[in-house]
């Protein structure tokens, strides 16, 4: 990935496999953190928009397209939602999703970056928006590896992976060995979930998740979505559990409430998500399986 | 919209309000047609491209992704397959995956500009593929307007429109009067199809394009999917019929000798992708329904 900055043009770019994206816009700031490059950007299309290591990660204005597709099918079908974990999710969007649910009495927040927070509240407030102000939030700023692995056996009713691509700081969040532990967190009736990225440009790697999931949990299922600034913009989450793919039933209720303000999201949408998996993509799933 | 051809460094970036998607390559050539600018380029990451007026239309790697999802749903749901209309669709990537179904006896391809089709049959061929040299497809460079205006009432099994965004050539291919005169020359039982653009950069047009079509005709309903060129990757297309939703029920015999050779579109993903509708738009198309 490289990037320029044309101060002149004042556009920034993402670059993937021969294909740049770029908004036009100011650039705010720029700064390195102990894990990355992080940059707020002030864009044109999408308001404020935040880049990790020169990849386009969230923008206000647009923010939902993947934090209600990451969240909802989660928190809308899991049995209990007593304790609900995040790894990654730094910019506060998932929280928000997730505190909307009444139901939830305690929210942990992994997040490794404290500058990616720090710079979140500060130039994104819109996107955390009274998650930060949340009772039942408690953010450490700690190694999400370490945080399952020091979990007791059953804790959580839901595990959230919001990670970036899996390379840098994120990699191991892809690890079979994590995501071992993290089944072994979550409680039965409990749903994981992840973003599962790009079967367009990550074609491998979104099989893999796949793959790896369907063989850790008793069940994995994809749905597919739009996230226009992320590579190709056709984007993947995967959710999974045991005895029964309880991730395809939502509570009536919980849709009731939460799918009155959303923006893509709802119980029909989420229906025809699981379903437009690339055909291609599906025979390659059925070849090992 | 604007275009800037970078020489040195080998990208063609298509502008639409404060985006920019461009891909790296070798520029072709340049050609100005009656109608508009036409554009071949060589990308690394889709092969063969083509521009109409510096959008990206089309390339060779990537020309599925929209061409399986205009024309199955339509052909896989029609009562009979006797004859088929394509107006625009100069490429001849739509004429291909008609020519599949065995039934097809006819297929009358419509399109205004010779200049698109003599380029890409040289430029493009693979994306035309046997169409160009199957006995059943009629070419004829002509205005699709006044061709539906001079067709037989109730003479298509399926008709197709594959035209560009609607300013320039294509505008009128969206008006109230086309779109009535298409339901004219439409056989009951058969199916009408559409590109309906994309919901997140072309909301209005998108929206009103169904409204249109609901209003004609007894039935329409768009279908969504992913177009990594075109602007925010979303696009959809919508499918129209009289008496019942007939386009949401295919043969299972075409889907089964059709759906092999597909790389997105399978019975399984239209269900879907009829349901991946934005709660937002659902909300704007349920008001004044």
């Amino acid at each position: 990935m490289n990037q320029k900055i044309n101060k002149k043009e004042d556009w920034i770019y993402e670059y993937h496999q021969g294909v740049r994206y770029g908004l036009e816009g100011k650039l705010i700031l720029e700064e390195f953190s102990p894990f990355q490059k992080i940059t707020i950007y002030e864009s044109k299309r999408y308001g404020r928009a935040l880049l990790l290591d020169d990849c386009w990660m969230t923008a206000e204005k647009h923010e939902k397209s993947y934090h209600e597709c990451l969240i909802h099918p989660a928190l809308c079908s899991s049995k209990t939602l007593d304790k609900i974990l995040i790894i990654g999710g730094g910019d506060g969007g998932s929280a928000r999703e997730c505190l909307k649910y009444k139901e939830v009495k305690s929210l942990d927040l992994i997040e490794i970056d404290e500058k990616v927070v720090e710079l979140s509240k500060r130039y994104l407030p819109i996107i955390g928006g009274n998650a930060w102000s949340d009772a039942r939030l408690r953010l450490e700023i700690k190694n999400g590896i370490d945080w399952v692995k020091n979990t007791k056996t059953n804790f959580y009713d839901v595990i959230i992976i919001d990670g970036a691509d899996p390379v840098g700081p994120s990699e191991k969040l892809y690890s079979n060995s994590f995501l071992k532990e993290c089944k072994r967190i979550l409680k039965p009736g409990g749903v994981f979930a992840t973003q599962s990225e790009s079967p367009e440009s990550f074609k491998n790697i979104h099989i893999n998740i796949i793959k790896q999931l369907r063989e850790i949990f008793d069940y994995a299922d994809p749905i597919y979505g739009s996230v226009s600034i992320y590579p190709s913009g056709l984007w993947s989450w995967t959710f999974a559990s045991m005895e029964k793919p309880i991730y395809k039933y939502p509570s009536k209720i919980r849709v009731k409430e939460i799918s009155e303000n959303c923006q893509v999201w709802s119980k029909r949408w989420q229906e025809g998500a699981f379903n437009t998996i690339p055909v291609s993509i599906e025979r390659e799933l059925e070849k090992n399986d």
